[in-house]
C-alpha cells in the first residue's frame, strides 16, 4: 500500500462534545487541528505576505482552482515550480475543485453527466470543467490537498434533484480518483453533499466513505440556511464521517460557526470572511464587531481590540486605522486583514486549548456572550 | 546658545566632485547622507510598513503637512502623541510646509503678503495658510524637521515675479522662525527659491543663509525644467548653501537626479516617484525601467532585477508580480513598492560608497550606461 502523504493524527477527544484535537500531517508540515485556513483566492491571501501569515500562526492556506485556472493559468503556476514556489508559501496548501465557483460565478452553465459547460466570468470564453479536468488542474498547481469535483445544490433544492445530484457527485468522485496521476505528494479529499435532507446526507456520507478518500469535507453549508440548520446537519452527519480522517467544513469561517463546527468534530475550516470584511473596515474583536471606519473612532487611540496581540493591535490605534481607510490607503486594508485573520487563527488556538482542558462548552458560552451572539438583533457574524 | 536638535556632520568630501558623505543627526536617530527619503504623504508610505522600510535601510521619511492638515487633522495626530507614534515610525520625519500642495492641488488660490487663501481639493472648504500656520501645524505633527512656508513659482515665471516672490519667501521665513514655539525637539529648514535666474537664486541663498536656519532646501526644481537646467542651477547654487548644514533637494528622486544632485553636494532628497510608478507596475532595475505588467513577463520566472537583494527579488518572480497586477491584488503593489523604494535606498548606499572611494564620476558613468540614460530616446526616469 502506498504511503498516504496527508494523514490525520488524533490527539485527544473533548469530554463533553464531539470535538477533537489532532494533527494534520502534510508534505509541507504538520499543523494542529481544529484549524482555520486563510483563503488565498488568486495565489495571495489578500493584502498579506506569507511571513505575516506565518507570524500569526497560519498552517494550511486555501487557494481557488477556478480562479487560478483562469488567471494566470495552471500551466504558468506549474512552470513556476508549483503553487508553493509561485507564491512563496512553504507550508500546506489546499485547493478547492473549482466547482463552487463555476456554479456561483460563471454564466450560461450547462450541467451534464460528463461535467459542466460554462462561460468565464472574466471574458465570457467557453470552458468545460469535468472531474478529470479538476484533478488535472490541481495536479498542475501542486497543492497538498486537492478536492474532488462536486455539485453544490442549494440548501432548499428539491429532494429528487439532490438525490440525483449526490449520486452524480459520487460518480464524479470515482472518476477524479481514477484521474489522479501522482500519489506521491498530493491527495484528494472527497466532498459530502445532500443539502438539508438527513437521509441523503447520511447516504452520501456512506457512499463517499466507501471510496476511501484520505479526508472528507462537508459541502453545501453556509449557503443561505440558518446556523441552527447548519448545526443540525453537522450533528447527524459527522458520526458518519470516518473518524480516522480529517473532516473539513467548506466555506465556513464566522467565529460562532468555527466553534460550533469544532464542537461537532470538524477539524478544518476555510472562509474569505476575515479578509473580505476587513476591506470594509469591519473588525472582529473579543467584544464583537467593530467598524473601525466609523466616526466615533476618529480620536480613539486604543487598539482595535485591547485583548489582541496581533501586529496591528500592538502598534496602531483605531484612530490611525480609521484615518488610513478614509484616505484610501492600502496599508489600512492590510492592518485590518492582519487583525481579522489573526483573530480567527487565535480563536482556533483557544478552541484547541479548550479541547485540551475539556471545557469547550464553557468557552463557547463565554465567547458568545462577549461577542454579542446572544443579544437579540445583534449584528454579529 | 540652545543646542540644535538636528545637525549635520561632515565625514568626507569626494575628491573630484562636490559630493560629500555625512551624517544627519536627529532626535530620532542619526542617518548617513546623501540620503533618499521615502514619502509617506498621509502618514503612511503607500503600501509599506515601517518594518519593511527599516529592513531596506530607510532613515528619515517625509510626510505632507497639507494632506495631514486636511486628513485626519493635525490635532488628531497631536493627540495621538505626534506623527511618530501615530504612524509607528521611531526614526526621523521631515514634514514639508504645505505650500507646494496649496499651489499645485488647491482651487481658488489668492496669494497675499499675509499668506495664501485657498479651497480644499477634497471638499472645497475655505482655508488659509500662513508662515505661522505652517509652523503651528508642523509643531502639532511633531516632525523632527519642519519646512518654512515658501512660494514655489514656475521655473519659467517672469524675472520680476520671481524677484518679488523670493523676497516675500524670505519675509515668510523670518515669520516662521518667530512662530516656532518649541526648539527642544524640532527644527525648521529654510527653502531657497529663484526659479531659473542665477542672480536671484544666489541672492535668495544669501538672504536665507543670513537667517541661520539649521538646514536648507533647494525648492522650485523638478517642476518642468530639463535635467540640464536643474543641474546648472545646482552647480551655481550649492556653493552658496552653508557647508556646515544639510542641503536638501526637494521633490527630486529619479535615479539620475539623485546621482547628479549628490555630485553637486546635495545631502537629502525626497520623491514619490518610487511608489507612484510602482502602482502602475513600473520597476526601476539595474538595467533600466521594467514594466512588470507587460505580457512578455507572463512566463518569466526570474526576479524583477537579478542584481537586487530586496524582499521582492529574493522571493518572487516577474511572472508572479505580473499575475498580481493583472488580478488587481494589492500584494503586487506592495511588492513593486518594496522593490522600487529599496532600489533608491540602495542606490544612495552605492553613492555613499563611491564618495568614500572617490570614484563617484565612474559610478555615475557605469550606472547611466546600464540604466539606459545614455541611449537616445530611452524611456528612463
Amino acid at each position: 500500500m502506498t504511503q498516504v502523504p496527508v494523514t490525520y493524527e488524533l490527539i485527544k477527544e473533548e469530554k463533553h462534545t464531539g470535538a477533537r484535537l489532532g494533527i494534520l500531517h502534510t508534505p509541507h508540515g504538520s499543523f494542529p487541528t481544529p484549524m482555520y485556513m486563510p483563503v488565498g483566492t488568486l495565489a495571495t491571501v489578500k493584502s498579506l505576505s506569507p511571513e505575516e501569515l506565518k507570524e500569526m500562526g497560519a498552517g494550511v492556506i486555501l487557494s481557488n482552482t477556478y480562479h487560478l485556472w483562469l488567471r494566470p493559468g495552471e500551466d504558468i503556476v506549474q512552470d513556476a515550480g508549483g503553487l508553493h514556489k509561485f507564491m512563496n508559501w512553504d507550508q500546506g496548501i489546499l485547493t478547492d475543485s473549482g466547482g463552487f465557483q463555476v456554479f456561483s460565478l460563471s454564466d450560461n452553465r450547462k450541467l451534464t453527466e460528463e461535467g459542466v459547460h460554462f462561460r468565464s466570468h472574466l471574458d465570457g470564453s467557453k470552458l468545460f470543467l469535468s472531474p478529470e479536468k479538476a484533478i488535472q488542474i490541481q495536479t498542475a498547481l501542486g497543492s497538498d490537498i486537492m478536492m474532488s469535483l462536486d455539485e453544490c445544490p442549494p440548501f432548499y433544492e428539491s429532494y429528487d434533484y439532490v438525490k440525483n445530484s449526490i449520486n452524480r457527485t459520487t460518480r464524479w468522485a470515482e472518476r477524479g480518483l481514477k484521474a489522479q496521476e501522482n500519489t506521491k505528494d498530493q491527495v484528494i479529499f472527497g466532498i459530502m453533499q445532500g443539502a438539508g435532507y438527513k437521509d441523503l446526507r447520511i447516504q452520501h456520507a456512506k457512499d463517499m466513505a466507501a471510496l476511501d478518500f484520505p479526508g472528507y469535507s462537508v459541502g453545501g453549508l453556509s449557503v443561505g440556511e440558518s446556523k441552527e440548520e447548519m448545526n443540525e446537519v453537522l450533528d447527524y452527519l459527522t458520526p458518519y464521517m470516518p473518524a480516522n480522517k480529517p473532516r473539513y467544513l467548506m466555506g465556513v469561517g464566522s467565529p460562532d460557526a468555527l466553534i460550533d463546527g469544532a464542537i461537532r468534530g470538524i477539524d478544518m475550516f476555510d472562509c474569505v470572511l476575515a479578509t473580505r470584511i476587513a476591506r470594509n473596515g469591519s473588525c472582529m474583536t473579543s467584544h464583537g464587531r467593530l467598524v473601525v471606519k466609523n466616526a466615533k473612532y476618529a480620536r480613539d487611540y486604543t487598539p482595535i481590540d485591547d485583548h489582541c496581540d496581533c501586529y496591528t493591535c500592538r502598534n496602531y490605534s483605531r484612530a490611525y486605522v480609521r484615518h488610513l481607510f478614509h484616505a484610501n490607503e492600502s496599508f489600512g486594508l492590510r492592518l485590518a486583514s492582519i487583525h481579522n485573520t489573526h483573530f480567527l487563527l487565535n480563536l482556533m488556538k483557544q478552541v484547541r486549548q479548550a479541547i485540551m482542558d475539556d471545557n469547550l462548552l464553557d468557552f463557547r458560552q463565554d465567547f458568545f456572550e462577549r461577542y454579542g451572539y446572544n443579544k437579540p438583533n445583534a449584528r454579529a457574524f
